[in-house]
Parts: C-alpha cells; structure tokens; sequence
C-alpha cells in the first residue's frame, strides 16, 4: 500500500515538474509556446533587418502587423532599421509564409511555427493570423548584451488549446474612449487573445450611436458614446491585430439607460427611469409582455448587428430579479397565457424570440448563464460567470458542454475583483473533467471580464494588467504549463513589454500620487502602494452606493494594484527567516523594517491635505511596529510590553485603509508568534 | 547727463517691478489676469458644490466645459462631489452669467469677470467662452490644507491682449492621432490659447482623407491620416473649448506627398515622386503653369474646407525654392508670356489664384511670410515665422501690418528648437514699436509652433509643455508681465495641473528610460537627464538625414527636455557662490557633486546596451569631476594637475552626447576658473 502511494506522489510531483520546459528559465515568452527547442546561434538586429511577406495575397493584416513589429523593434533597440515597410526582396532576413487569409471564426487557425538561424528567421503559418501571432512570439525573444540586440535562436510550433481566448471590457458603468480600446487591444495581440467582448450596454449608460433611435444617445448616455464610425474603425482595427469583436446588449435587465430614454418599453408604468449613477442590480427590466419590446430590439439590432461582422452577438440576460415583472399585472397575466411558471421560465419566452430575430440577422445568440434552463434551444451560447461566490456548486460550464451548448468560461477570471495573478492563473477551464471529443470542441474557451464600476481610463490598464497575459497563457498553452512561481519571473519581463506597447498601466500610479499630493515629492507615498492592495472581491464600493460614476477615481487606493510588490518579497522573506533564521534571511527583514521607518519621516515632510491625511495612521504605525520588531530581530527577544504593542499595531492596521488593505499582516504575525513565550 | 541716464534706469527698474502685481507670489495664475484683488475669505469645496448656468442659450459649450469642470475638480481634491451636473437651481454656489454665444471668429468677445466670496461664487461673461476662460481661472485656483480644499478669495477681471493666440502642431512629419490632439488642445483651453493651427500636409505626408481624390490617402499617408468623421470630431471638440481650427495645407512646396499620390501636378516631368522620410526643404513642387493644378486645389479645397467652419485657410506657401521650376521650360515660358520676372511673382501669381479659391469658399488666404510680396493683396494674411536666422534684420511681423496685412508671430516661438522658456517668455510681439490704432489692430496675436520632424506621439507633449503655458502668458497678458523668476514659480505649479489634465510630458519620461535600460532601475538614467537637454535649434538631425520618420525615437535625447531642473539649480547654485563663498553655498555644490559621484555607482550597476553605454562617458567623466571639484571646495584649493585635469573633462563633457548637450558646463568652467592662480 505504502508503496503504491509513493507512486502516486512520484507520479504526480513528476507529472509537475516534467511538464514545464526547462527552457522558460532562460526565455520569457508569455504565452508559453507548445514546443520549443533552443539552437546555439543568435540572429543579430542591425539596421539591415529586413521583413519579406510571401503570402498568397498580401494581407493587410501581415502588412500592418510587419510595419508595426519594425516601428516595435526600433523603438525597443535603438536600432535605425534602413527599411521602414516590408521589401519585394524574397533575400530578407526574415521570411513570413502564410496560405490564406483568415476569415475570423471559431475555426480559423492560428498555428504557426518559427525558426531563428544566425542569419534567416522564417515564419510558417497556415493562415495570416497564424503569422502574425508568429511575429509577436519573434518580438518577445529579442535579447540584448553589451554590443547590441539580438534574438534568441530557438525552434517554435505552436497552437492555441482554446479558439476562444477573450477580454471583456464593459464601457457602460465608465465609458473608455477609443484610444483606452485600440492599446487594449494592441496588448491583446501581443499575448495572442483574440475575442474583444466590448460590454456597450448597462444601466449607466448606453454607448453606441443608434440613428434610428437617437434618444439612446441623447439621454442614455451623458455624451459618452461610440459613433458607428468609430464602432466600424475598431471593428477593423481588432481585425486586423486577428481580434473578433463580439459585443454585447445586456437585455432585458441592467436597462436603466434604455429605458431612460424609451419608458414605454418598461415593465414599471409611471416608474422615473433615469441613468443609474450608482453600482449594483436594479430592477428597470424591459417588458417582455409587449410586442412593441420586440420590434424595438429587431428594429435595433437590424441597425447595428452589421457593424460587427462576427457570428456571435451576446444579449447579456444576467442578474434579472424580476422585481417589477412581478409588480406587474399585464405581465402576470401574460405569463399565465403562454404557460410560464417562472419569471426564469418568461426570461426563456424573451430568449427564444431574440434568438429567432437574431438568427435572421445571421448571428448566434450569447448570454450569460441565467439564459440555461431547460427550454433554452442548443443553439444559444452559455457564458458561464457564475461559481461558488454565486451559490453554485460549481460554474456552469462542464454543465452546459455535457447538455449540448457551446460555452465560454469565466468565472474565476473576473479580473475586476483585484485578486492575485496567481489566484487566476490557478483556474484550469476543464481541470480533470473527463469529456467526450464532442463535449470537449463544445468548451470554447474562457474570457477574463473587466467590469468598469471603480476603473475610469487612467486606472483601466492597471486592473487588467499585467495579470491578463498571464491568464492568456492559460488559454493558449498546454495545461502542464502552470509553475507559478516560473510564470510569476516572466511576467516581470512582460509587463514592460506591455508598457512598450502604450499601455499605462505603470505610468500612471505616479500621475495618481503627484495628484494625491499635489505634486509634492511622491517616494513616500509610493513606499505605502507596493505594501497594500485595493479591497478585493467588490469590499471597496460596498453596496454600489458610496462611489458614484462620476466621483473620484484618483485616490490611494486607485494607485495601488494588486499582487503588492514589496508585499510579496516580505511575505517571502518572513516564511524564509522562519524556516531558517539564518543572518542573510534576517539582513533582508531588517531592510524592510529600515524602508518603512525611514518613509515615515518622508511621508512627515509632506504638507497634508485630506488624500494624504488619511494615510498617516499607516504610514507611523507601521514605521513604529517596524522599529520595535527590528530591535527584537537584532536581540533575538521581544519584552510582553512589546509583544502587546506590536499585536495592538497589527490588529490596527489589519483594518481597511482608506479602500486599500495592508497585505502583510498575516505574515507579520507570523514572525510575532515567533516571539511569544 | 549722468543723471539723465540714472533716472532712465531707475525708470526702467521702477517700471518692471512695480508692473508685476504683487499677488503673483500668492498665487499660480497663469496666464496672469488683467486685473486681481484679493479678499480676505475663502470658498471650501465639499460635496454640496454646485454650478447655476444663467445663458440667453444653455450652451453645449457652456455645458460640456461646466461637467468636466466638476470631473476635474471631483479628481484633484478627491471631494465626493453630489451633483455630477449643473443644477437647475438658481441657489447654487457657482452662478455663470453669459449673454450671448460666441461665433468663433477674431471678433469675439472672450472677456469676463470671477468673483470669489465665502459662500458664492460668480463668473460674468458677454459670450460662453468668456465664461469658459473664467471656469479655467477658478479651476487654477484651487488650494488645500490639513483641513480640506479650497479656491482663493479673489475679484478677477480679464480679457486677452491678442485675439489671436496660437498653437500649431505639424502632423505630417510624424503623425498625430486624435487622442493626441484633444489632449492638446484640452491643455490649450486650461492657458487659454484659442486658435489651433492644424498643419495637415507636407512632404512626409498628406493627412486627411479625401473622397474625391483616394490616391492621398492611399499613396501619400502610410495609412496614417485622419477622416473627415474625425476632422469634423475634433473640430468640434474644440469649438467647445472656444477654440477655433485653423488648417493648413501646404502648397505649391513642401508637396512631395502629393505629387506620389499625383505626379501629373509636379513641375518636373518624369520625376520619381515620393513620400519623403527625411527632414529638410526638398524640390517637389505643384505646376503653376498648368491648369490642372488649380482644378484640383479648387475641386479638393472645395470638399475639404466645409470640414473646417473658421474663416482663415492656411496654404503655407514656405520655403519653395522654385528648383524644379527653373528646369521645367514650359515653366519658364509661362512666366515670360505672364511678365513674371522671378519664381517670387510666380509663386504670388500662384497665390492669387487661390485668394480667388478661397474667397469662393468663403474663406480668407493666409501663408507664411515667403508670400508677402509687391503684388499680394492685402486680403491675405501674412504669418510671419522669419527673423535673424533666416537672415532678416527683424521679423516681418511690423512690415506686414503697416503695409495693411493681418499678420501674425511665429518668429520666437519656435517651440521645436527646445531652448529655455526663459528666451520665449521675453519675446514680446509687439516690443516698443509704435503702431497707429489700425496697424495695430491687424497685428491679430501670435503661435507657437510643433513642427514634428523629431517628435513622436510618445514625446510631442513634452516638447509643448511646459513651456507654452508660458507662451500663453505672453499671447494674453499685459506685457508689463514679465518677470521670469515669478513665471518659472508659477510654471512649475502649472506643469502639475497639465498632468492633470492629460499631458504625458512628466510621465512618458520614465517609460522611454525603462525601455532604454530594458526595464531595470532607473534612477541613474534620471539624474542624468536632469542636467541634459536635447541638442537645439536643428543640431539634432543636421540636415535632416539622420533620422528618417520612422527611425527611433525613444533615445536619451527624447528622454531629456529643455529647461533641465538640475542644471537649473546648479548653475544658479554656482552664481551664489562665486558671488558669496558662504559655508551654506558651498554646502549646495557639495550635495550636487555627491549626486553625481553616487549616481555613477548606480549608473555602473546597469546592465548595459548601446543604448545605455553611450553615456558611460559622461557619467563617469561627470562623476571624477565632481570628486575633484568637491575635494577643491572643501580644501579651497586645487593643485595645478587636478585643474588641468577638470579642465580637460569639461572640455570632453561639452561635446554632444547621444545628440544631448550638458547644460552645465559653461559654469562648471567659471567655477574652475576661481582656483586659476
């Protein structure tokens, strides 16, 4: 018996380790390629870089993605490329090879392979997107030394494990202009997601241009609003970067905006609709009772479903409580006409006929996964956001797959919830489910959703990265590929790739604090972000009630990210020294203590104002507790007078500050505990 | 006849500092008003804060400017503010008067008066963008202590001195995308600037779309150009900031865009056009002497100019040196059988031509000053952009007005030169020339101008700002404002507030410094461009041929500006001594060599890349200077071969480094020459 355990435990520690390539201690590709092999020869970038296309026609999408992969490396390297645009010279040092021109579904291939000799770099693909998913792998393996930029010389095919791989962004509860999307977007391409699910609708606001129904824009929207020609530009520029746009039209619940501007379409008579400021679930529903409902939506859809040319159109359909279907007469009555026992019973009744006009419109309906219920045809597609937190046993997805539906995941990636990157990139869409090859081809892959009730455009960038590529990598790699603490080493190198992109994920904490302290000296401040980490899992805002859409997103808490850097170095570091209270794992404790003592006497040289103000029972209570710690690390005791205070501190600072929490509590108690007698 | 002259002086004196009102100490206005008394209260901002707008019209400008007022104050002092809107009330705390909308034209009236008590405030204007002005002055005086937030009790009475103040940014040479402009052009409202300079074509590209004419676009832009949806878009983005959109499209030179699109227009037969990736003055030249050229100008200018709603069309008209036009003998003819003796009448020939265009259009002709000649009517505009480098005695500014032109200044703003705004701030438009009430009147103001040959989206805002909010100052305020110590104080508050609004200037230096380091730490990188600034006055790139518009710029140089902080402070620093070798003098160089003999340890960390090791030199030559120079002021003295030696670093530390000049060198020298025995 013993013996078989030990085989499992080998087997499965094996199964491990084994399965990540040794080479992604060297390289920091992300998503981590299917197979890889390492040459001994490097390519060098010089300003003689040429690109050749050999495409059966050349594409915009390889041209494009060629100009901008020669403007990247430039920039990147310094290096003055003599060649501005790909050359008619089949002689140049990179060669892109592709057979057709992908026409953006769920079946296109995205395979690709690349080979890097010390003079030729040659990429193979089936499809132009194949080839350009080829490029951005290329872009992740320049390298540098002292004489200059060279890439890796290596072997790669490759190929996505899911054909779904997606980001959602909702514009409705803060809109995100089209500069926000298009850099989203450009960050998407450079870790190889490839569905922009664009959230337009929402209680907060409606944000497309409709012409034939203007009041959408006119009351639903305060202004904030995509025209059709900025729609179509997007469209097009997603396209290009091999990016399906699937947008969404959140029916008939979350419709306070709608029905701001068309009140006749409500389930309330005489109920005030108006723009929902706040967050949360509220009752405005569109009634599903009335004809009139039906021909608004045809009559809408049929506007704009021909500005997003992908099959796929999602109509939202979450989180309806039905509170005024039930308040509602005609509605009940309805409902015993047709037979429905349920208001989820009635929800299907609305699906069924959006699926029909929508079906005419050459689209597939999608929605969130309250549309599964028994009658729901297995032509709709379940987008399974619900889990445990939700009061499930599980998310819905094997649920969904096993009873016929196509299905996209994403619960345990709704990024929004500021959890750790680790915490995501943990989540396995399938896990050990076995599934039939039918079953399997049904689960299309998964989505991270940024919803946007506590982001505006300066903090955006910061809540979906870096953490999404590393969520990309779950989508496209192989499942073995899930050492945390490999991926955690290149996601570093990735993160200021993202930044090189146009992405202001980095840049902006310091625009935030400058703001904070009303452009005083911000080192102090800063010290203070890399230890706390906004409130999680929707504690910030509680209730939807205390921020409202426009109020301000510059606080501390919004310069803060998660996965704190300082917070994990001396969470690592205390589990070390209490492992082994060796000087080295003390020396690094001690350096911590010293940081935070000496920020409070920066932070002290600050002219307060309210923002800052909020912050000094942090910033000296920490600097106290450190001190005291600090003395006990040194002499190896703590007095019970000290032991008290400093568990007095701990307990105080484990409260929330000012929406942010200090993410090294726990572990300080740990090395507290370390002293008690 | 000393006492004639001592009077003068203390005239002179007397004038300049009593000019300067006193309360410019207080506070960061800028541009400065026309007239400011203070009070002795103040208005809190908390979250009953609320804006009455009293119009003839509620205007969308009005409007628009009143929300992002309440945004942008919401976000500086993090005030949870109730109303996310105006009121309807008439009880609010802040009432805006206005009688009538503005038409945009050098006619408008941009006047208006705030008023600042305890518990109101009051802004009165004769039009909605007086009113906007006077949002823009209140915003700038917002301030904060422990307690809380609040404006400064001030009376403020105002109006510009120019109607016209300028700002024109060069698309062409590096492209520009929307996002870019509006943020600009946010910024120009913030100082009140009031007139956009769109420079839409050149030979590096042509930038708007035209339907009738597809080849522009298709051969001429790279895909880089904007469409008359998003023509229209920023046009009225900036009407709603009471900025007017002055577009210009260069001709007959400057057109090698053109002439690749359509080489047909050209004056030499057979000529290979194309798009042009360097800088410079180049001979592609439209055919004056052909019909066809005038046809298309008319058919294009016809769909073109209803896209921009101002009066004034811009047709540039610089730096043709007619070479083309010399070989092409059909030309020659032409100008013979038209009695036009040089390529000076031709060209003016040329441009009657289009007045008579234009004015069809509705439209006034207006060109830089090459176009002023004998035969030029005086409808056209004259923008004067020549002076002492180009080798006239003065600019043309003067001539053009008292020959009976409208004229306005670009010469001393040339904002692309990168010198201090010191030399711009004290270019005064007009001087102590005296004018008669109608040529003063047709001097309309004055522009800053971005030509674009060494900026990129991810540097033109550091190359605009901070230094045209100084600029503005100039454009609107009485020019007894003038003194550059307090503009240098108020400026650095202002520098912040543009951050606040959008402006990347501060934070895109830390992204090109983390891609030039490959994303390690840079502290080092920093320091030094603190004490560097770009190469000035066209030194960079000298005859246009070492960068191409596609080349990198994401190089130390694009990292540096002008107007260094520390070279700043140290060369002021080195005065006080020199004048005063007080122990506390003495301290402040002292800590300035400690920076730089430290930095150069860190510098020495970096793991090094061309791109890095370039500055090796000046941070080690830098740091061993500094070490002797410190030991030389701590003994007092300095032994004849360390003097030689320093002496020899300087002269090595002037010369250009990675296309940077050490901007401290000159007072380094003075402060070795006090150990010369």
């Amino acid at each position: 018996m013993k013996k078989i355990i030990s085989i499992i435990i080998f087997g499965l520690f094996g199964y491990v380790s084994f399965s990540q390539n040794k080479l992604s201690d060297t390289f920091n590709l992300m998503p981590w390629p299917q197979e890889i092999t390492k040459s001994n020869t490097t390519f060098k970038i010089d300003e003689k870089l040429t690109i050749f296309i050999n495409g059966k026609d050349a594409t915009e999408r390889v041209n494009k993605s060629s100009v901008q992969f020669l403007r990247r490396l430039a920039n990147k390297t310094g290096v003055f490329i003599d060649e501005g645009f790909p050359t008619k010279n089949k002689n140049a040092s990179i060669e892109i090879n592709f057979h057709s021109v992908s026409n953006l579904t769920t079946e296109s291939d995205e395979s690709y392979s690349l080979n890097i000799d010390d003079n030729k770099i040659t990429i193979n693909a089936k499809t132009d997107v194949g080839a350009i998913r080829g490029l951005e792998t290329l872009l992740q393996l320049v390298n540098f030394n002292k004489k200059g930029y060279y890439f890796e010389g290596v072997s790669i095919t490759d190929f996505p494990r899911f054909v779904w791989r997606g980001l959602m962004i909702d514009v409705a509860r803060h809109f995100q202009p089209v500069a926000v999307i298009k850099r989203n977007l450009d960050a998407m391409a450079s870790v190889k997601l490839n569905v922009f699910h664009w959230h337009l609708t929402d209680d907060q606001g409606f944000r497309v241009e409709s012409k034939v129904f203007p009041r959408l824009q006119e009351v639903a929207t305060d202004g904030l609003f995509y025209t059709q020609e900025q729609i179509k530009d997007v469209v097009k520029y997603a396209s290009n970067l091999g990016i399906r746009v699937v947008p969404e039209f959140d029916v008939p619940g979350h419709a306070s905006a709608i029905l701001a501007a068309y009140p006749e379409l409500g389930s309330k008579e005489g109920y005030e609709y108006s723009v929902e400021r706040f967050s949360g679930v509220f009752h405005p529903t569109l009634n599903p009772a009335k004809e009139v409902t039906y021909l608004f939506l045809e009559t809408l859809f049929t506007e704009i479903a021909p500005l997003f040319p992908d099959e796929y159109f999602h109509i939202g359909g979450d989180e309806n409580e039905g509170k005024h279907w039930d308040e509602n007469i005609e509605i009940q009555e309805f409902k015993k006409k047709h037979n429905l026992n349920t208001n989820h019973d009635l929800q299907t009744f609305f699906n069924i006929k959006l699926e029909k006009i929508l079906k005419k419109l050459g689209k597939k309906l999608m929605g969130w996964d309250e549309i599964l219920t028994p009658s729901t045809p297995t032509t709709a597609v379940i987008h399974s956001w619900r889990g445990k937190q939700e009061g499930l046993k599980q998310s819905t997805l094997i649920e969904a797959a096993k009873k016929g539906y196509q299905t996209v995941l994403s619960n345990g990636y709704y990024i929004d919830r500021v959890q750790s990157v680790e915490k995501h990139y943990n989540v396995d869409p399938i896990g050990n489910t076995v599934l039939t090859k039918e079953e399997r081809k049904r689960i299309l892959g998964a989505e991270a959703t940024m919803w946007s009730e506590l982001v505006t455009p300066l903090t955006i960038d910061s809540r979906i990265w870096p953490r999404t590529a590393a969520i990309a990598e779950r989508f496209w790699s192989n499942k073995k590929v899930n050492d945390v603490n490999n991926m955690q080493k290149r996601l570093k190198v990735v993160t200021f790739q993202l930044e090189e992109l146009g992405i202001t994920h980095l840049k902006n904490k310091d625009v935030i604090l400058r703001n904070i302290s009303n452009s005083q000296d911000i080192h102090a401040l800063k010290t203070l972000t890399n230890i706390c980490e906004p409130l999680k899992i929707y504690s910030r805002n509680k209730g939807g009630t205390e921020y409202k859409t426009f109020s301000p997103f510059t606080l501390f808490a919004d310069a803060c990210t998660p996965d704190a850097t300082d917070a994990k170095a001396f969470n690592k570091a205390v589990v070390s020294f209490l492992a082994n209270k060796s000087k080295e794992n003390q020396t690094k404790l001690i350096a911590f203590f010293d940081l935070w003592i000496n920020n409070h006497t920066k932070f002290q040289k600050i002219n307060n104002n309210p923002k800052t103000d909020v912050l000094e029972p942090l910033s000296s209570n920490l600097a106290l507790l450190s001190s005291i710690l600090k003395t006990g690390l040194i002499s190896g005791k703590l007095s019970t007078n000290n032991y008290k205070k400093v568990l007095k501190l701990i307990n105080k600072l484990e409260k929330p500050i000012a929406d942010t929490e200090l993410v090294i509590t726990s572990k300080l108690k740990k090395l507290l505990v370390n002293y008690k007698k």
